[in-house]
């Protein structure tokens, strides 16, 4: 799906090592029998290789072509960097449904501060981690497959009218920036107009994934 | 936590791999502020390394001591057999709150039919795999990473009364079977009389973490 943040992460990967691929976009709300049959569980991205080995799952797929695919490698050969990348990619799935409940709950009038306090928080502490390692990317001076795996919904704070809680963490605003300049990230952007025309879709309960088209 | 099957991932690979380890329980009730400042969320288990580093998620654990230590390797070789293990403990891995589920259900009189129709489908999807792949584990036929990540919860099948849903499925009631004559399984094995007092004191609402000590 167009606009998937989990797909986002497999064509970041795609694009960083230059992997020949294509991309065959399913509707989510009518998912085609066809992939049902190659993914039962019916989630995007499934990637299916030139031999028909099936992997579905963003960090997995990602994984998978890293260690397959391309000399730069994106996942640190250290197996204790790799360890804390991969420990705060498990702190940071648990604040991926914040970047959905907020926008649902402004939308119903809710009182969303609470909300709004711990994507603060959140992000106070993936600040720490720039911070504290001194680096320009999660992963070291260059982008790195932790990057790539938060860059998705970080494209789209702007679009869902969060950017204002980055206010308080000046390193994870650079790295936004850092990160708006990648070739693979470039590659894989939406416009700001179809990434809000696509988030309005949703909340009106009729999300609209050929939008732009 | 001496009961915790998250940890014991951890003391499986441990003991599969010959590493010197020493291990501290502690009290999941009060947990103690060494203890959380070394993990902050105050999960078991945390490993720490001796040279300080502090590694949390028991599969993240589990992955980092597969790399750093011994010939032996538990996980593939292979990447898309890797991704596959992964893929299978991720969808294992949305089966675990079942094993929480049915019993505490049971304890309120509940009618639990529908949740062990639930863990009997997904023992059907494991044993499905045995057969596809005709091999003695999951990995191969050797006991591999993903092996030792599912077991725990086998092992609990019968303090917690669940071994009439291993009923259906042949091929996996032979891997437990298997697995019980594994050398790190059986170093990290409850009495069965442990494991149900433990999962009683749980039931009552007062872990006795110290049971048999």
């Amino acid at each position: 799906m167009r606009f998937c943040p989990f797909a986002q992460r497999t064509r970041l990967v795609l694009h960083a090592k230059g992997i020949k691929h294509e991309t065959v976009n399913i509707n989510l709300k009518a998912k085609p029998d066809w992939y049902l049959q190659k993914n039962p569980l019916g989630l995007v991205p499934t990637l299916e290789t030139s031999s028909g080995q099936l992997i579905c799952e963003s960090l997995i797929t990602c994984e998978y072509l890293d260690e397959v695919y391309g000399d730069k490698k994106l996942l640190p050969a250290d197996p204790f960097e790799k360890a804390q990348q991969k420990m705060w990619l498990e702190d940071y799935s648990k604040t991926i449904p914040l970047f959905y409940k907020i926008p649902t709950g402004k939308k119903n009038g809710d009182d969303i501060s609470v909300l709004e306090e711990e994507l603060r928080n959140k992000f106070a502490k993936l600040n720490k981690e720039l911070v504290n390692k001194n680096t320009k990317f999660f992963g070291g001076d260059a982008v790195a497959i932790i990057d790539y795996m938060i860059w998705p919904w970080i494209e789209r704070l702007e679009a869902d009218e969060l950017m204002h809680c980055l206010d308080g963490t000046p390193e994870l605003k650079k790295w936004t920036e850092r990160m708006s300049e990648d070739h693979a990230v470039k590659a894989t952007m939406h416009p700001l107009e179809s990434l809000k025309a696509y988030g309005k879709s949703c909340l009106e309960g009729k999300p609209d994934y050929d939008y732009g088209l």
